[in-house]
């Protein structure tokens, strides 16, 4: 496995597709087509569709995000599958950022380090929530110096709820989700690589483009990972708003688009070909909507 | 699957016990006894481990409380592994409190209820970190309503760090961690059960048991998940300060203690017997501290 840093791997993929997109694996289970729900073996259904799908995105984009829920959510066998299907992607030649959104502490924190950020896994990077404290993403922050891996540390979510505690004004003149920005500002230099960025980035939703423009004055180096970008409804204009326009590409971090690409057509879809012509479609649109 | 209210249920379990305590059930690599360690079938040598446990602790305590991040570590296998164990303790008559902190929103929330609260999961309730919002918690809510299942939702953790983010103070005078407790009163009301204790409950680490007065003083009637007690140094009266003692027992919730128990002896231990004794002994000290 390539150890060379994260931000570094990323954003040399970013600047060869020319665009910063990243596509949700996500086997929702209400949104598969038809022609994959019908067969008997679910699971092993579920894997040929992925394996599809990354053969249609694959060379076009940098990266992939593998949405551990709807893995866990078939048991077991989809653990396996999530392993096998984020093991094929790379081989494509696909950065692995597994959205896991895991936080413990201690020994525990070590555990999911070792779980997903060894250098045996196929993951490049996972996100991590900060509710626990600084102590809570040591471990993983030492997985991705040790291991060349990289982290995408929850700060301002894409969701309508984000602002139930993310926003709460702090006595220090600040909301919270700053102060959190603030309190990475450290570890993130600490994982700065050649290309000027750092393994240490953040999820900050698409939906708020004004708080992205505030957390990249806190933290200019780090990789954003921007949610939101299509079905839940925001511009590539938002998405991008604070990634840095070079003559080549938009750089900063990836833009994140799950299901508005990956399932084109309605849940009743019998036709295969159908589908694809569906995804081919609308990655070509975000490609051109996320490019120079 | 018993859907009866989880609060009501775990109450009785803790009448019928005569304690509050919850045991983690962490195979925890570095920790395991040598005679486990040494087998050539890792996962089937930390079942029988696990079940040896579930053994020896069964009818005793209400509850177990096995650490996803564990299981997770050891691969596909390892979920496996985690469903068998906490079936297994399920049919021992220990009630089931999956600790795996997950977080996410939307439809990905809407899978990791379905993967853990649906009827058929031997988990009886869930541990969820709060920082993206009430509206990611509102599906595993839901998934309580209808399937008689809990969750315990991260407002104070035991680590050090919990200062770092769940103290901050709010310009409406209140520290985070108290306004996330204020935001829950109203789901909390909802899932009351005829106990008088509600399945929303909360997690409060016995190393801090001033806040912990504080959270009660908010949600008088939630559970509190109380980790700390033992390996982290809290005392009893501490893990406790938060509890109501009636004549039988302390009600409130349950105080887990996962490694000063399930691994009284060194890693090099290569004596099933000598492991066996020394979990019995510090089981026994540990319920006697917690009971009238």
């Amino acid at each position: 496995m390539d150890d060379t840093n994260f931000a570094d791997r990323l954003t040399a993929q970013t600047r060869k597709t020319g665009n910063p997109l990243c596509l949700g694996l996500d086997p929702h289970l209400t949104l598969l087509p038809q022609f994959v729900r019908e067969k008997t073996d679910r699971v092993k259904s579920i894997e040929q569709f992925l394996i599809s799908y990354i053969d249609l995105i694959a060379k076009k984009i940098p990266a992939v995000k593998p949405q551990a829920a709807f893995f866990e959510q078939l048991g077991p066998k989809g653990m396996q599958l999530l392993f096998d299907v984020s093991e094929y992607a790379r081989q494509q030649g696909l950065l692995v950022i597994l959205d896991a959104k895991r936080s413990d502490i201690g020994s525990t924190a070590q555990a999911y380090a070792q779980a997903y950020l060894s250098r045996d896994t196929p993951f490049d990077a996972i996100t991590l929530n900060p509710y626990l404290g600084m102590d809570s993403l040591s471990p993983f922050l030492e997985a991705c110096q040790a291991n060349g891996k990289g982290v995408f540390i929850l700060v301002k979510t894409s969701n309508p709820g984000a602002k139930d505690f993310q926003d709460l004004a702090l006595k220090k003149d600040a909301a919270l989700y700053e102060e959190i920005a603030t309190r990475l500002q450290g570890p993130c230099e600490a994982l700065v690589g050649k290309s000027g960025w750092s393994s240490l980035g953040v999820v900050v939703g698409a939906t708020y483009p004004e708080e992205a423009v505030r957390i990249r004055q806190i933290l200019p180096k780090a990789l954003f990972l921007v949610p939101g970008f299509g079905a839940q409804g925001a511009s590539a204009q938002a998405a991008l708003s604070a990634f840095e326009a070079t003559s080549e590409t938009y750089m900063g971090g990836v833009i994140s688009s799950s299901r508005a690409i990956m399932f084109p057509t309605s849940p009743e879809c019998r036709d295969d070909a159908e589908w694809k012509a569906g995804v081919e479609a609308g990655l070509e649109k975000a490609i051109q909507a996320l490019s120079k």
